[in-house]
């Protein structure tokens, strides 16, 4: 897992311990609270300026501020969400988007059943209108909760529309298609079949472990991961 | 990116192939498919037997299901899901299970206007009963779709119940507490993060491009990922 994965995961544990009025933290406390290596978190930091002290520790507000710049939390990036069915309207309902460099500013859907229904206090829209919206508005980004099939030709109305930035939730691996664009693909069904290879893996583990004789099955495991 | 990370990527392509009716792929054909490199695809499907043939390439349909049986798809582990807010519904109603090694056979939430309603043909359960249907049933995963207070707390009951699989959606990292659990953790607001400091870099990347004088921010890329 690369650094700029593990970033949020940092700036998650150290805003906690800021609004818990923590000040300082040691790179050794800090290993301990995220299961991650003192070692691994000093390199990690130290790729961001290297703000601990020896003796000292890392001053908890700065570090947090200075690693919510990094990640650009300071952004309004313009977001619309394509697909107002149930994982749009959770994400419509739970994601905070304005403390994660982003404004959501118009949500749309092809279904005249949902079609004019509020969510969170926005009126979804006709995607027909989405051409006309995205060159009057000039989004920066889209969150995509359609089918693959919708995704792929929404994807491209929206590239040509200058959106730069996907949050994918479709089966559909958007990253290959536009080289310049950012893409963040979420496959929820990968991640559920990651947790059964590691279940299977754990159960096979157990079996061999009862029955001494049989042989095991090659299989990386997972490195440097929480 | 850990190869188990990679392994459903691979299997979910090369299931695209079969079902299409492809015979065979040559790792180069396979990597333009994926955007990844003819080498790295090598490397990973020799750690998982080796199946290649050189001058004829993989046999799709044996490595798709080769990859099926190394990722266990072939078992039912019975699973629950906690939480039938709006992702816990887009869960139920559009991840398929029975293809990825689950079965999923309850659903709770402490709603009582929630309760006893119908979701995709299964009834929500009160979670008071959580206990006495863990010790009748024995589910052997639990996908949380819980606020983060709940989901500790939901956590503990389950895990002292015999529950060694969750697929966590909420906002805490579950990973941590229990060693001997599989976890897999889902943290959209991290993903959220991810793109929004993915984009902010190449905002900055463009600025400075049109600015030649501006000093320019170290940022690891993400290396290995697609």
């Amino acid at each position: 897992m690369s650094v700029v994965r593990r970033l949020p995961r940092y700036y998650r544990f150290l805003l906690e311990l800021k609004n818990n009025g923590v000040y300082r933290v040691s790179s050794q406390a800090l290993a301990e609270k995220m299961g991650s290596s003192a070692s691994q978190i000093r390199q990690d930091l130290h790729c961001f300026g290297g703000f601990g002290q020896q003796g000292y520790g890392y001053d908890v507000p700065k570090l947090a501020d200075e690693l919510g710049s990094i990640l650009g939390l300071d952004n309004h990036f313009k977001a619309i969400l394509l697909g107002a069915g149930n994982l749009g309207r959770a994400i419509i309902n739970h994601v905070d988007f304005s403390s994660r460099g982003f404004t959501l500013t118009a949500v749309f859907d092809c279904d005249p059943g949902v079609i004019g229904t509020q969510i969170n206090g926005m009126t979804v829209r006709d995607v027909g209108a989405l051409k006309d919206y995205c060159t009057a508005e000039k989004p920066d980004a889209a969150v995509l909760c359609l089918p693959k099939e919708s995704a792929e030709e929404m994807a491209d109305i929206l590239y040509d529309c200058g959106v730069r930035g996907f949050w994918n939730f479709s089966h559909y691996d958007l990253s290959m298609k536009y080289g310049d664009a950012v893409t963040e693909n979420v496959h929820l069904n990968d991640s559920l079949m990651t947790l059964c290879c590691c279940m299977n893996a754990s159960k096979e583990n157990n079996q061999i472990a009862s029955k001494p004789g049989k042989p095991r099955r090659k299989l990386s495991k997972p490195k440097g991961e929480a």
